[in-house]
């Protein structure tokens, strides 16, 4: 089966014919309708599966006590994203089984494909979400009581608690390597079609809360009002500022207002800072400045803000040599951080873990514009199955 | 019947626990009650029911051939509005009607209560909707075709298309006097109970479209962004600015975010401008103004901005010898002028209208902080009875 007739197959679940993106949140019809057809595809080819609890699924060939091999991606996507962002881990995995067992492979050790649950954290608010369950990243518990933005639960939308970590499901994997299309233009650059990841970087989701005081748009004086839309639209411009004099990246892309009405001076304006850079501490240093200048400026408006951390990972590195020995198999592949946070990244803190690019020549991502072409996928593929091969041998 | 033991009825309709504030949209479960309510509280007292095909409802007592004199407001709410705007004027109608029988009087001429829907624009977009619908100041088809912030239009939330102009209802219309809490601190500051409109500032809004390119917050370097929400944010303080400047009132209190997502860059950010000054000039080159510097920081950000006047209102003067009467009998009262719109502006092109303001101490509108006293409301009564009852007689 070729990488198209396989895409194919999964490209209109989700799809909205509005934006040309994918609506596919975790444990809603679109996700649940991509994991079904996951199973079947895993029933297809024999191989055994697994289910954590935590919403992550796992489709082992010639599964063992001994450790495994796994890889695999994610499904769900942001609102109105790419095609590529997740999916492309996953059904490039199920193609280089086949390659595997195309040459005649017989795998020394089991070879796992893994389906991760609200990688995307756009339903739950939390990236990673699934893998951090598993890994024992966030309690159960805790991740139970997360609530989407129609108030619905994590522990209601799965119907159950999540299990939480898994020891034993992790004890299985051996190694992790993820296959992601790349969110950048490094490849293109490089003319090549496949590279390996360095590390990604520290980031992190920060929600600020700025309150006023609702009042009427036409009666209210301009010098009475306390409008944190003023706060918040200066703090828009000062992240923006702040990050560029550290060369790092700061995000603001939602926002919550209330009441958000034409004729209304809104009581609350809420806005969720991505903020990520090379260091950890530059991070911390930019994340203290925004919030300093938002301060600053409600102190003119009579508004309030506060800062809450939703999630902050480190830096991950990963395995430098699993990294050099896959990029040396590929013919020397180019080596490439990244700035976007991964499953891999999690796992990393618990096995050796690596991830694979595929070339994406608009260097966007998280937007229908995200792009690779058929041929580079089909490389990613052979990739993916020389490195499993290499792995479980 | 108290003033408190009529308002308590309807209290707890569209009450949001959460804010204190209301959720009463046109057309919608709880403005539908509140339509029951009036309807059967009309029935009580022998008034003579008229629906004009436009969702507002009109009760007369004594009605003849004769132009009749109408009061009344609208029941629907801005998002977690007060409990004031609006009701405030059909409830007090009813306690006048009360008041005038207690009295003993015979009118003789038509008194009305107005119902009008869709007074605020917080579903549909367009203020004073249905006033405009009856006075033919939009087409029928226009607003039928308008829609909410769920895809619904207003044909199928009333279930007809509109009825739109209706002359032989107008003509019934002598004089209009809307009672109205005061949506600033005039009257407190007069030490007076009950006041009256001497004008409406010409006012409006603009819906502003930024466009830029959606993309992944971790990965897209800070320099190759086009990110509409900065654009957007200096939007916001350029308003402010602007409208400072000139002594006028702009606000930015509604937006919407695609894909709203914390780790993607914007596509697109929509906001709503709403814009009034003392005079249409100012008016007019405030919006200019915003506009050019939103286009100007647009090159800046690599984004696009749209602007597209969604409803857009002249001054309105009110009556002057029918303000200047009613002032009189009401020993002097205070006359104030309003930076918000009402039906009673939409009407006054085509009937002599008047409005009374009840004193509102906290200043404070279109959030649960509106108020005003029992005892103030009672006086709102008073007075509007008195007015009834001179130009009724």
């Amino acid at each position: 089966m070729t990488f198209r007739e396989l895409w194919d197959q999964i490209a209109p679940i989700g799809l909205s014919a509005a934006t040309g993106g994918y609506l596919r949140y975790a444990w809603t019809e679109p996700e649940l309708a991509l994991r079904d057809w996951f199973r079947s595809q895993c029933r297809e080819r024999e191989l055994t599966m697994e289910e954590d609890g935590n919403g992550n699924l796992f489709a082992w060939w010639n599964p063992s006590d001994e450790p495994g091999v796994l890889t695999g991606s994610h499904f769900d996507s942001v609102p109105h994203g790419g095609a590529y962002d997740g999916p492309l881990g996953i059904v490039s995995a199920l193609l280089a089984v086949d390659a595997l067992r195309d040459r005649g492979f017989r795998p020394a050790r089991p070879i796992g494909i893994a389906a991760f649950a609200e990688e995307e954290g756009s339903r739950f608010g939390l990236a990673c979400l699934g893998s951090r369950l598993l890994c024992g990243a966030v309690e159960a518990e805790t991740a139970a009581a997360l609530r989407d933005r129609d108030g619905v639960t994590l522990g209601s939308a799965m119907g159950v608690v999540p299990a939480g970590a898994r020891k034993e499901v992790l004890t299985r994997i051996g190694s992790y390597v993820e296959l992601h299309v790349e969110q950048g233009r490094g490849l293109a650059e490089s003319g090549r079609p496949v590279g390996v990841a360095s590390a990604i970087w520290p980031h992190g989701r920060w929600r600020l809360d700025f309150t006023g005081e609702a009042n009427h748009a036409g009666t209210t004086l301009m010098a009475d009002r306390h409008d944190p839309m003023l706060t918040f639209a200066y703090t828009v411009l000062a992240a923006n500022k702040e990050a560029r004099l550290r060369g790092a990246h700061a995000t603001i892309g939602r926002i919550a207002v209330e009441p958000n009405a034409t004729n209304a001076i809104p009581a609350r304006v809420s806005a969720w800072l991505d903020a990520r850079a090379a260091a950890a501490s530059v991070v911390e240093d930019l994340v203290a400045a925004v919030h300093g200048r938002a301060v600053e400026r409600s102190h003119r408006d009579g508004t309030q803000v506060s800062l809450t951390p939703e999630s902050v990972s480190a830096e991950t590195t990963f395995d430098g040599e699993l990294r050099d020995r896959i990029a040396r198999l590929l013919d020397d592949a180019p080596i490439l951080p990244t700035g976007a946070g991964h499953d891999a990244g999690v796992l990393s803190a618990h096995v050796p873990t690596a991830m694979l690019f595929v070339r994406n020549p608009t260097g966007v991502s998280h937007s229908p514009a995200e792009y690779a072409s058929d041929a580079d996928c089909e490389a990613g593929v052979t990739a993916l199955a020389d490195v499993l091969a290499e792995l479980a041998s």
